[in-house]
């Protein structure tokens, strides 16, 4: 009773056909004394009728049958009649009418139904530990089938697009020394060596970069990283980069690589013809008009700068703020200002406050450009004045936040434009609008340790025109450093790497990293790189980010098949868990538990 | 100065263009006070040349210039005259003549020279550790270039093949439970649960299964796998496997799709044409003519049944074997009588030992079939009846091994055969020489726990005719496992899985696998069971062993870009390493060394 088609492949040429199918039972039902089975496989669903044309003893058998009971059916291909026809299957012209049945295996009662639907059409969603309990049941779901099946195909079309672009797809070790740098490592005891450890990889760079030393030129890898973060949202302790290095290049090379391959990856998979070159934005511009680096484009609004109102008006926060160094940030929010309340207002205020500024200033546009509301009366008859410079009309809300610190000042009426192109609807949801963020700063002022830290990592090349001057003006160096962004995600990172060790040797003395700390933890690359490493550089686009905005998610858990809970645990194995005395013994470790640690 | 064209580019065609070439000085020579320089990169080799009509700056730069310093020339191609085309290289009709270099980086002095030859041709080897330690320098090599190209071509054909035959590649997660059997599992002590672990996965078996139960139809993964095993010989902490599993499938399904999978392989890229189907032989038969379940078929010379010998002569071994039940197993080796000196079939006889045999006997044919040498008087006149009987002829050795226990006499003569093959040269080093082992036995008996074991694992399926004798007859019982093999290696396993929870119930207690362990261990895919798993199957061919074997080599070190060396450890990184004390607090462990542990 082996298949003969697959429950997706029956049409109306079909009719009359004797055929064996294999699959699970979706749904079963009874109507005068005939059983209709919808059959499913990863192929389809088939509709199987047992009715009088089929022998008493199959009749018999459906009595028994029970959803997801795996079954194999043999059958006639019969054209359903007109008003039967389901135009919703790929099957719905057809249906197979039983002549033999075998239980291939039953189901138990199941914790939950696949693809249950509420009476509003919408899906029932079982709580996310369940799910990932059962995650073979779960996976049993249209959707879950779907998203598994894109990200197969999205993995083939990266692979096909690299490897005719000349990339070599090569294995780099996850069994490698720890060199904790940010993230911590996940750590692995030798058997072997009492006291010596493995560390699983935060990411192939230290791999890729000899790569390119040993000559590859172009490599790529689609790469398990691990990083052991504290468990929080939509973290998971392994994750998939696609990863790329090549030689011999600069930064547009790897960036028009990326939007080929972001090209192809959507045309093959989803269909979708994205531009040939996405827009690039400067860090700071990204900063000023967005107040983030990872700006969602789907809209516009941009923030403007509102320094002038410090100078035309008697609001004192504008003035001190201008005063300070600071600025002042405006935001035109079109044609919402009937709709937005004062307590939708203080909604917005408290989004920004968390990005540390002191309040969200407002006004409204009212009839001839006439301010209303807010701190209007700071303005009086400036109303004409301010639309003009700001581009707003009646009808309009406008927003400001001032502060001493310009960053904090971007980053909060940032955060306001963000929500506000949820709360509104801003954003088409079928778009996917990518974009670079360019010219980062090299080094970032790290408050606590009084020193500078290298913003990205610490193999990121300075821009040429500021090699002369980093030392003495670390704050206004940029890297060759890239992100590309998605839909408000950061989805990859990249940048050329600095190849000259003496250069190298000058980075990490502007962080205050030690050569025999470099030495320990970097040798073997610092190393490579007395032997003619080339000029390289790469980038890194995260492959379940990527799945979760096709997908349009907003969980990574989503588009992993067996993803961890959001506690880094596995509720279908129960990992992690205890182990036995004598894997412990072999690896010569043993257990302190915490109360113990904090005696000691 | 960034590249136009590779070095591997250039043609007659491209006479008189100006270009740009970026890579290493594979070979710099003077000449007459003409600079020849080779340079290479991932693409080819090009010549180099800094004459009379390069400019006097270049001249001076080309002293400077050291074995593979990275630099960038710029030039003007040039036809070479007819004395000095080179056909070997398929740029060796033009040469560059060099009008600018730029120093990209300098190397220091090599630890070894890249692809140095010796006088007689061959390659300069340097010691392992020494390759491992400088891979980047190592990987620069044209074999290591070569090696880890085709390995990407393999890796891309696999999924280019499976993909267009509806598989999926599905990321199964490397932080699962520990469920240690046979070899040990690597462990990772989690942080945010004191005392608890995860382990690496020895292989994605538990996984695939569930994508089954899942509906995924047709699965693979090119997969990480594993082991802490005893460092010896070829094994690698971590290795990769071809991960492969169907539903709905027959043997016979899974064998034709592997045939079909290889041929691809062989065909795209090496350009061979492997045979359609490759030959099935039963596990008994391999034993009874190889000695082995991992026969070298590209020799026959297959072992003959030589119990004949015991009635129709008077050397009693062969006699006493016969009657306690065992066998006297025969090998017919042509044309060597004259060659193989008393000596050399005293080396034969210590192979043969190994496996436990007492003896090796032999017997050469001399003219007219007479027998000569060894144990030929205890067969006088037998020789005529003899030859027929084993097909020799004048000028063979005969060699025999007589046991009690069959087992014992196949394996020993069958290591003789094995290595007959090697001394006499009677592999063609070009040939690939698949085949499938199949209709092994399900069970094995543990002598030393006096209890059956599964031969392959637990989720087996017993052959169906079997299925009422499982208990009755164990050792009687057929397994549905095959093995691929490959030149005498085994490249694949692999075998129906049991779906039916019944059944795998009755296995776990043959082999005396409680109940509660199972759960314990398998808690979940038997869990998974229950809801309507389907018949399924699968295959894991390794493909760091196709690849070794594809390349020639004898050890999987050749064809893994970063192995460890044979002790585990990697000379590059110096991993595995002692971790800072805060990261094993982190992590809730202390380490025993082993001195403490024989105290406690």
């Amino acid at each position: 009773m082996q298949r003969t088609v697959t429950c997706g492949g029956l049409r109306k040429v079909d009719d009359g056909k004797t055929v064996i199918l294999n699959g699970w039972i979706h749904r079963i039902r009874e109507h005068g004394g005939i059983s209709f089975i919808n059959l499913r496989d990863r192929y389809g669903i088939t509709q199987v009728v047992i009715d009088n044309d089929s022998p008493s003893e199959c009749v018999e058998t459906a009595k028994s049958l029970r959803m997801e009971y795996c079954i194999a059916v043999k059958g006639k291909v019969r054209t359903r009649p007109d008003s039967m026809i389901n135009k919703d299957m790929a099957t719905g012209e057809i249906e197979v009418v039983v002549q033999k049945i075998d239980v291939l295996n039953k189901s138990e009662v199941l914790p939950f139904m696949i693809d249950e639907v509420n009476k509003d059409g919408t899906p029932v969603v079982p709580n996310e530990d369940l799910r990932l309990k059962y995650r073979y049941l779960d996976l049993r779901t249209a959707k879950m089938q779907q998203y598994i099946a894109l990200r197969a195909k999205v993995t083939l079309a990266v692979r096909n697009y690299l490897s005719s672009n000349n990339f070599y797809e090569i294995e780099t070790p996850t069994f490698i020394k720890s060199t904790p740098e940010g993230a911590r490592d996940y750590l692995i005891p030798s058997r072997l060596y009492p006291g010596k450890f493995y560390a699983l990889p935060q990411s192939p760079q230290l791999y890729k970069q000899i790569l390119m030393v040993a000559g590859f030129d172009r490599y790529f890898q689609i790469a398990r990283c691990y990083r052991d973060e504290d468990a929080r949202g939509d973290r998971q302790p392994e994750f998939t980069q696609i990863d790329i290095e090549m030689s011999f290049v600069t930064r547009d090379d790897v960036l028009e690589m990326t939007e080929g391959l972001m090209g192809e990856i959507f045309k093959k998979t989803m269909n979708i013809t994205l531009p040939t070159n996405f827009p690039r934005i400067a860090y700071d511009d990204s900063i000023e008009w967005y107040g983030t680096d990872k700006p969602e484009l789907r809209f516009d609004m941009k923030m403007q700068n509102g320094n002038f109102m410090a100078d035309i008006g008697t609001f004192q926060a504008f003035k001190d703020a201008v005063a300070a160094g600071g600025t002042v940030k405006a935001l035109v929010v079109p044609d919402v200002a009937e709709k937005y309340s004062r307590k939708l207002i203080e909604e917005l205020e408290n989004t920004a406050k968390i990005y540390k500024c002191r309040g969200l200033a407002w006004m409204k546009v009212g009839t001839e450009n006439i301010l209303e509301g807010g701190i209007s009366k700071f303005f009086e008859n400036k109303g004409e004045e301010i639309c003009t410079k700001l581009g707003a009309k009646t009808g309009d809300l406008l927003l400001f936040v001032a502060d001493a610190k310009s960053k904090i000042a971007c980053a909060s009426l940032g955060a306001v434009r963000t929500k506000l192109g949820k709360d509104l609807k801003l954003c088409n949801p079928d778009e996917f609008a990518f974009a670079w963020i360019v010219d980062f700063p090299m080094f970032e002022w790290n408050e606590e340790e009084n020193k500078w830290d290298t913003a990205h990592h610490m193999f990121t090349m300075p821009q040429a025109q500021y090699h002369a001057t980093l030392e003495s003006d670390p704050a206004s160096v940029k890297g060759d450093l890239y992100d590309l962004v998605l839909n408000g995600y950061e989805l990859a990172s990249g940048s050329i790497r600095i190849h000259d060790p003496e250069l190298q040797k000058r980075i990490f003395k502007i962080v205050g990293f030690n050569e025999a700390d470099g030495q320990k933890k970097f040798g073997f690359l610092t190393e490579a790189f007395k032997y003619g490493a080339p000029p390289h550089g790469g980038i890194a686009p995260g492959l379940d980010r990527l799945l979760m905005i096709m997908c349009k998610e907003t969980s990574i858990h989503e588009v992993i098949a067996f993803p961890k809970n959001s506690f880094a645990v596995s509720p279908m194995d129960e990992c992690p868990a205890e182990v036995d005395q004598k894997q412990l013994d072999d690896l010569h470790i043993s257990i302190n538990i915490p109360s113990e640690k904090s005696q000691s």
